[in-house]
């Protein structure tokens, strides 16, 4: 098996599930309780806490855990109040574009707006800049596209909220303007600190980072008023009710720590392994051009049809993805690949291959060369 | 040790640590990807909503999976709209009174109603019928009690229900009146049965049948109309988005089954038990009266502290609950004691024991005999 979608799902590594056993059986207090027993999973949970924040430069007290990220995502935008707007890049993923585009919440109180990208999916500031009148709140661009694996530049973007919040200011206009990023993609490959990228929230999720599914955060700065999702016994300081699940966090907690730790390892690795795949790849388009994640490669066979792509390869235990896992199960075509003008037959034609910590090498030159086989067989096919 | 707090949270049981285990490294796609092995893990997932849904008499298509059962109750609950009323029972968990004391979303679009229970904790039927106008579409009752342990008589309930939906149906008012119970404690003790107890939802949780913490779900009748909470991926027929808990489902599976396959022992071995305990105990009053579950003892020392019995027995190795751990946490006093008109002075005595699987007869004779030396050392240090 040569598993290229890590983009969608990573096994949790040995390292947090070791970190996690403790916590199903032996320590399986609840944190909340009054005995001594519960008020030490009480402390290693606040400690895992603090290990995540640390990870992004953040502070324990400054993180709602959540159960992955959509709902940190959807969190995050409950900081809108009626009137308010919401400026979304068109490329995020559809936990953050559905809340304004379905939401029913959202959509009696406040409304949104999408931000175009560029020809690499790259946010295009100037379109940014004219969509920032006096009722936007809340901008949310991800720190790395889940589809192309393009790095945003935030701090330009945080840079020119910084503008929008001083002028709001000297004018005596009331309503504050808060970045968002989704940043799940990003935490292998990119150093990570929540001042530097001057995001006011920020979402992260362990099963990204060879940590549990079910297992996320949001980073919430000093000056960020949310609502709860969801109302109950008080934990997370009231914004997110239900029994801590400490097994998850602590995983976490060892997941991002690791993913923290080997940025500049992993860099190294996975330009090298990409540069390698591509070099074995033969008469493939590249998709995702610019400053992108160094495990993301997009590439594109225009005539062929990647759906049947994915099948092939599947039978030749190679794994690969059209785009974001969600999407594909339901058969729409990317949005993404829409935005940045790629045409309907190379969008059905596209591939992302997304590497991690189950490939190596070797894998990396075979799965070149079946990709080869299959796509020169399937051309052949197609073209009589 | 003696764990006398099941009720608090569970242990995950060795069988379903076993379950749950291959999904984490081996097992670990994402559901909603394209290749083989996703699908896989999908169509087990499916089996294991199956599993969960088939123990209480329902669908899997019937389920929405959730975090807990924190958020299955709010889910629950997005079923009122501008204009209708919800009417909870007074004792309910914190999860469910908040939605209508507390949650900003809810106050601005619909208003809650409190129904008052007798002396033993069990609701007044006359109360509700008193309070059921035709604003009324949701009422929530829990099944069995989360401090108290009393069972709800829920088919009494659905039947005054049925003549309300009649009586409207007869006068011609639009308005449906449903029926949602939070089972999350009883699932050990009772056979459920969601059409028997003529609900129309259902919250159910893992980590109080020896599952994992952070997975629930919710029964949800086919009449039933739910916004989701979170937006996103699509998962869950849309109604809770997010890529789905793989392990914490499969383990959920093993754990309701578990439980729902040992009832009649579970409850003859805690009867037992209890009967065992409270043989063995000196001077006190039994809080809990009428149908309980047979794992629930709450005994009252009138005049002392039960706060600081708690930590008296702590230091024996007793670890017992004054009532919600969550609630505990807060250092407010039971809101459900104070429902059934226990004096304060008994509220600040009481004691809630919740048997379960940790627990031998050994350790039952043993958790009296410590708990009455140290109720005696403690009503002499307190009357001098």
């Amino acid at each position: 098996m040569i598993y290229l979608d890590h983009a969608a799902a990573t096994p949790v590594s040995a390292k947090v599930l070791q970190a996690m056993e403790p916590y199903f059986r032996e320590k399986f207090f609840n944190p909340s309780a009054a005995y001594l027993p519960a008020k030490e999973v009480s402390a290693k949970y606040e400690e895992a806490k603090n290990t995540i924040a640390h990870a992004i430069g953040a502070k324990g007290n400054d993180l709602v855990m959540t159960a992955g990220a959509t709902e940190a995502n959807n969190l995050g935008f409950t900081v809108l109040e009626p009137g308010d707007k919401a400026l979304v890049l068109e490329t995020e993923h559809d936990s953050v574009r559905r809340i304004i585009t379905q939401n029913r919440q959202f959509s009696t109180r406040s409304h949104g707006e999408f931000i175009g990208v560029d020809e690499t999916g790259r946010i295009r500031l100037e379109d940014l800049r004219d969509k920032l009148d006096d009722s936007v709140k809340l901008i949310s661009v991800s720190l790395a596209n889940n589809e192309l694996g393009i790095i945003q530049p935030l701090a330009e973007i945080a840079e020119i909220i910084r503008e929008v919040r001083f002028d709001r200011l000297r004018r005596g206009v009331k309503r504050p303007i808060l970045f968002h990023t989704d940043a799940s993609q990003a935490l292998n490959l990119l150093n990570i600190n929540v001042a530097r990228l001057g995001v006011d929230m920020m979402t992260i999720n362990a099963a990204k980072v060879y940590g549990p599914k079910g297992v996320g955060a949001l980073y919430v700065g000093h000056e960020v008023r949310l609502s709860p999702l969801s109302v109950g016994g008080g934990q997370e300081k009231g914004l997110r009710a239900g029994t801590e699940n400490v097994p998850g966090v602590i995983g976490f907690a060892t997941a991002i720590t690791e993913a923290q730790s080997h940025l500049n390892g992993n860099r190294k690795k996975y330009a090298k392994w990409k540069k390698l795949f591509l070099d074995n790849l033969n008469d493939y388009t590249l998709i995702n051009r610019g400053k992108t994640l160094d495990n993301f490669i997009v590439i594109c066979y225009d005539g062929l049809d990647a759906e049947r792509l994915i099948f092939l390869l599947e039978e030749r235990g190679v794994y690969v993805a059209t785009g974001a896992a969600c999407a594909a199960s339901k058969g729409v075509g990317s949005h993404v690949l829409a935005a940045i003008h790629l045409s309907a037959s190379k969008i059905a034609g596209s591939l992302r291959i997304t590497l991690g910590e189950t490939n190596d090498e070797t894998q990396i030159i075979e799965a070149a060369k079946i990709i080869n086989e299959v796509v020169d067989a399937e051309r052949k096919r197609v073209n009589g």
